[in-house]
């Protein structure tokens, strides 16, 4: 398998919910730099949600705050607006795509094999910034969760995944994780397959998924990571469906702003060694 | 250090909260077994609770069910009730002592350094079972926690802490574990002193704290464990009051019924190993 972080050449946001977009818009405003120099035109795609008109006039007005030269508000409602031309045009020209909250599974039925979601992989290869809060960050990996018990998901079958956006592989993205309790989800499929790192990130927090797989944690909440990879035990495969699960061995970590997290190596990075690498690889 | 383990002869069960009291009886019944032979009347404190009048009750209900020759139904409200002389009669002659659920704080502020704690202590030594729930099993360790947010109490201070009951060391135990989401509050803990194991038990679920620190879950529920021993690093001491926490690396563990851990060691105990050293310890 070669790396699955070298083909994107842009950074990818993924916001855990409720980020502020009134007053101080410290994630959105982080977002905005990350944008290609000279391209300042921000598409906010709001599929996810069922109040789109709702939705869509806090980002313009946020997004314009902070300089965007034109927001381009897109509902994207079904499959036949997916693949509008026009639309693909505006997504075509933007520097920044941000993808909404809302419903995961809205978003990948309707985008998924899309000319828009095309549109969006392709951004993202020549360098623009794509991020997502809440739905719009969970389905961004090539495979997602989207729904689960909240009380207890440690329980063989209780989490339900299917495919996501693709617009990142190696891990799986929960978001409003520490305000809806959400370990158990991370946790359960880590038993499933060790392989892939869970983040689970809370709201008003945000981790940039910088190319080469180099986490770095935004905003004034936390970026939580379980690690399965050195699971040492489980009883996951002996299990009837809605049984407990036993995990022997995950590794936690808890990410603050300018904490950083290297995927493939599987490394904590404090602040000053996340700042090393994101200037080497400048 | 002496081994926190060694002076106590009886086991202590830890239950997480909302045990089934009314049909299978699953958890009850294992306490209920560990009464040392010839013994079967059980004290029921519900000191913790605001409403023992109808608490007290279901318990006596329950332990009548599986056997108990006497069941002892102790309110003790005040500090006056604590040191009275027929009450710690009662907890001497009995064989199992369950502690109830309610506020932990009201159980320290009425039971701290009474004769009834020092009862329950010394009977403890002499081989009998001391059990609590909820409030009862996060009381259980020297110190204890008694407040703390839900939704993000990885934030300096959001834990508050203070003596326990004293009836174990080594461990902080914390109850309605999953139903609540408080992984949160052990990792805070953990950051502050890495040196004790997070017992986190979720609702249903059990872990017999066996002499020489043996735990072992039951019950149809989870026992997490959250060990902070190998933290590499954490910005907490660096942090004003409120400001969130960074972790690197904890480990987790998830255990089921019959599933154990070494305290001291840090080892998971698939049931075979659990078998074989409790067998072997017997």
């Amino acid at each position: 398998m070669t790396s699955p972080f070298s083909s994107a050449s842009g950074p990818l946001v993924a916001i855990g919910g409720a980020e502020d977009r009134t007053s101080e818009l410290e994630i959105l405003n982080k977002v905005f730099d990350l944008a290609p120099a000279g391209n300042q035109e921000v598409a906010v795609i709001a599929t996810a949600s069922s109040i789109p008109d709702q939705v869509l006039p806090d980002y313009d007005a946020a997004f314009s705050r902070l300089g965007a030269s034109r927001v381009h508000s897109l509902g994207i409602r079904d499959r036949q607006e997916a693949a509008d031309a026009d639309t693909v045009r505006l997504i075509e020209q933007s520097g920044v795509i941000f993808i909404t909250g809302g419903d995961q599974l809205r978003l990948t039925n309707v985008l998924g094999g899309s000319p828009v979601l095309n549109a969006i992989r392709q951004r993202l290869q020549d360098g623009a910034v794509v991020a997502g809060t809440s739905a719009g960050a969970a389905a961004m990996p090539g495979t997602m969760i989207y729904n689960g018990a909240s009380a207890d998901a440690l329980r063989k079958g209780a989490v339900n995944m299917t495919f996501g956006l693709g617009l990142v592989d190696g891990l799986v993205i929960d978001s409003h994780f520490l305000e809806r309790g959400r370990f158990t989800r991370l946790m359960e499929i880590g038993a499933s397959n060790p392989e892939h790192l869970g983040v689970g990130i809370s709201e008003d927090a945000g981790v940039i998924i910088h190319p080469h797989g180099i986490l770095e944690a935004i905003g004034p909440g936390h970026v939580i990571l379980i690690d399965s990879r050195d699971l040492a035990s489980s009883n996951i495969t002996d299990l009837s469906m809605g049984e407990p699960v036993a995990i022997e061995n995950m590794i936690l970590h808890a990410m603050v702003s300018g904490h950083g997290f290297d995927v493939e190596a599987r490394r904590y990075l404090v602040p000053h060694e996340l700042g090393a690498i994101l200037t080497e690889s400048r």
